[in-house]
């Protein structure tokens, strides 16, 4: 089955961007020369200025500490205040310290949290309701021109994957590399951030809508990933041995200043994250033969680096 | 942007799926009683019948063998058959052997051969022609409905994911999670096979056409994944103490019988493989309340389990 539409889709959004992007992120030249290469995207990140990039916000940032290192998470509280509000409240009351990553399924999520699921919560509640999706009107979208398999619409608001349904006026996180939700069983609202899981592979988009993302890890994905996947059904760990134990939950708030880390993310509301996926979406580095011409919400992890000494992003 | 055609082809399709699958596999019953459950993709896979399977072939069967366990990868002659061909060689030479894992760059790929490039490759070549794709003719693809955001057609040929584009007659191989690839460097035709890589993270469908493919990991996995991420630039090792070696890698046809791990695939040309798309792509499992309704070409892994004892699919 072909897709006709998308090849004009394509070249239509090419044009906008280019429109768009200042002549420094074209690549412009004065007339009479030959045409500049298309930037690559290490090139518009060089390029760009300080205005391009935005600092966490320390009271929604949360450092999950390992043996291994540090795992730093920004929460989403325009997509899922009260599952925020409430893991502000278990990581204040420490009720994450001495729990476990219990679960880790190859291709699928690592999850972390009380094996026991009675651990008090302190201040905190139990279960809080379902936030899978919330109203379309009021997020700024910077929309991809790409089709998705399973949404009308993807984009970005600030540095969270979404997708959207004008259709129903909904929108929702999407399941992408890296993004942070709460478990739940099989009642919508038994969930609430006393456990949590993070995307390690391919993006299980089926599980959009059906369960609540909060946040997505911005630095120390790689301690994460590189879990030993659990034996047990669904890559739960069959010995507690297995388990990796948990230092502390903390939000980089609560934490003191010289002990935080700094980090800056790229905005998505910027010519230059539209220069940026643009030349993520045809990639004119030397090695590519065919650029794709096309991005998958899903693969564009948005860039991080520490914060205002104009350093590599990762 | 909204994509008003999606809707009625997922209709269709799903239609169409209906008309196509056996009563036993539309959980149909006698007029009368209540429209059954449809099935989840796990009771699909316990009515599927021997003739639904299929063993791995020994001949394009290798075995990566790590010092955690063994690697299981199907070679895909019918995509690159140079490719294949040559490998087989350098598994024939022991070329791999005492070599290692240089490289793990998180979210996208482990790489594995010789860091100094200049290990003799006996009697394979150094350096095979490109085969980032093939013509269309002659290859029977199970199609996905699903629109993808990266080709006009996806879908399976025997248990490969693959992409075609029918208006250049052209088909190819796809990036998705546990695909298998032949590093090359910017010359398109300087890959063969010697350095080989897995894909371990979000598909990364812009490699696609653009780098040769030649097989997927059917089994082990999660060995792969979890190798530490390189701290150097690409995801290489810094200090080759990080590098994790490999025993061997063997083509399974000369590895005596009984060393032999003898799995089965699920064949993609059946209707009960219809009918296990179809439960993935709508999930009727109690814990799902909005189904997705499609199918991303690189969120079907393939079911693989031991071969003749019907033991359960992983």
């Amino acid at each position: 089955m072909s897709h006709p539409l998308r090849a004009p889709v394509a070249a239509c959004a090419g044009l906008a961007l280019a429109l768009l992007l200042p002549a420094a992120l074209r690549g412009a030249t004065p007339a009479g020369e030959a045409p500049p290469k298309p930037l690559t995207g290490a090139q518009v990140l060089a390029a760009s200025t300080a205005a391009d990039w935005r600092a966490l916000d320390p009271s929604n940032t949360l450092y999950l500490e390992l043996p291994a290192g540090r795992v730093v998470i920004e929460l989403a509280p325009l997509f899922a205040p009260h599952h925020v509000a409430n893991v502000q409240a278990l990581a204040r009351g420490h009720y994450f310290d001495g729990l476990w990553i219990m679960r880790a399924q190859d291709n699928y999520v690592v999850q972390w949290g009380d094996p026991d699921g009675k651990k008090p919560v302190g201040a905190a509640h139990r279960t809080v309701g379902a936030e899978f999706e919330r109203p379309l009107r009021g997020l700024s979208i910077t929309r991809f021109p790409d089709p998705d398999t399973y949404a009308p619409d993807v984009g970005f608001v600030d540095t969270f994957p979404v997708a959207a349904d004008a259709a129903i006026g909904r929108a929702w996180l999407v399941h992408c590399y890296g993004m942070v939700g709460a478990g739940r069983d099989n009642d919508v609202d038994s969930g609430g951030g006393t456990e949590l899981y993070v995307v390690i592979g391919q993006a299980p988009r089926h599980l959009d809508r059906n369960v609540t993302l909060l946040g997505r890890v911005v630095s120390g994905m790689e301690l994460l990933s590189v879990m030993p996947r659990g034996s047990g059904a669904l890559g739960f760990y069959e010995h507690p041995e297995q388990r990796t134990p948990i230092k502390s939950l903390r939000l980089a708030a609560d934490v003191p200043a010289a002990q935080r880390t700094e980090l800056e993310v790229l905005r998505t509301d910027t010519p230059t994250f539209l220069a940026y996926a643009e030349a993520r979406r045809s990639r004119h580095e030397e090695w590519f033969k065919v650029p794709a011409a096309r991005l998958d919400v899903c693969n564009l992890p948005i860039p991080a680096r520490p914060r205002g000494n104009g350093g590599a992003a990762k």
